[in-house]
């Protein structure tokens, strides 16, 4: 198991804009406030969203769309560099108005509204890099 | 998108008590220790839950009961201030005996066992005000 | 509601190495780096698991296997000490190519891959002992 200890940084809350892609919203923030390490989650509501499974076997992401609003019940997330930029990795489960879930690998997803807790870290590169095994863009270490 | 840079304050990890209210235990303990804004996440089980889901046309939130004991697999919440108190705001996967999962916003949840832990957050003041746009409290950013 | 404070310890992001157990690798984690109290999240996926949801009248767990890769959505849990060693408390949800969900109590899961962030607590003893009401092991406090 690869290991990096690392200290805590900058801490912000913030609301992603009504409308906004969410991954896009997280991002770009990243990027205008210089954040290239950080571990985050959010919650609030989507319009729509398009979340992923990775096949084990073949190696590829397949993706569904969810094409009404839902509650973004959890989102959880992490902040590396991926080519030298800031790279949003999200998992979310999502639940419609019987409370019945959808879940997976968080794509995209059209905020109706979000609610992020992000903490930035500071600290060794965290920077991902192709793996063989996975086929997957995961954490040098 | 509106943003605020915060300091991390006091951490808590705390129990809530076998039969109290998951989310009234959150916020007494909040106006006991002075918290006005904080980041928390929280896993155990609930006796009985009431969870909700907000219809983003019609602008109110709809409930429904979970009248039967589930596990807490995932409460990801936070703390702010609305009307000058503090306020819990938290989302909530539940599960049962077989895995199936109801989830939303986490109205209310009679407790079993919850192992809670909560980061205050220090900087500016974090308050919610109503939002034209969605009909909810959002922070004023 | 009992209740403790604690200061942030060390900060570390690591990967749980393919093919392990995670529950196993957060716990070696731990005892490899001396981490007594701890509060942590992961997402990834699993080729295999065991969850679990405890029966609050029968006070024991019933378990279930999950058979076929899933995505860990969401994995949040603790760490803290149980008979003098470090102990992983873990629930999650996970989520098949269709983004169905199962979900709770995380016994066990074979990594396909894993992302954590676990952050350390410092200050006072965190204890399980057993407890009447539930026959669980719940902190001290």
């Amino acid at each position: 198991m690869g290991t990096t200890e690392f200290q805590s940084g900058r801490t912000f809350v913030f609301r992603a804009e009504h409308d906004s892609e969410l991954v896009q919203s997280i991002t770009k923030f990243a990027k205008e406030k210089g954040i290239k390490k950080a571990f985050f989650t959010a919650i609030g509501a989507v319009k729509r969203a398009k979340l992923g499974y990775y096949h084990q076997q073949k190696h590829e992401y397949i993706t569904f769309s969810v094409e009404s609003p839902h509650e973004i019940v959890s989102c959880i997330g992490n902040i590396s560099l991926k080519n030298g930029e800031p790279f949003v990795h999200a998992h979310a489960v999502l639940a419609d108005e019987k409370g019945n879930t959808e879940a997976g690998h968080f794509f995209e997803g059209t905020v109706f509204a979000a609610e992020i807790h992000l903490q930035e870290l500071v600290g060794p590169e965290l920077v991902r890099e192709h793996d063989e095994i996975t086929n997957l863009s995961l954490w040098r270490m």
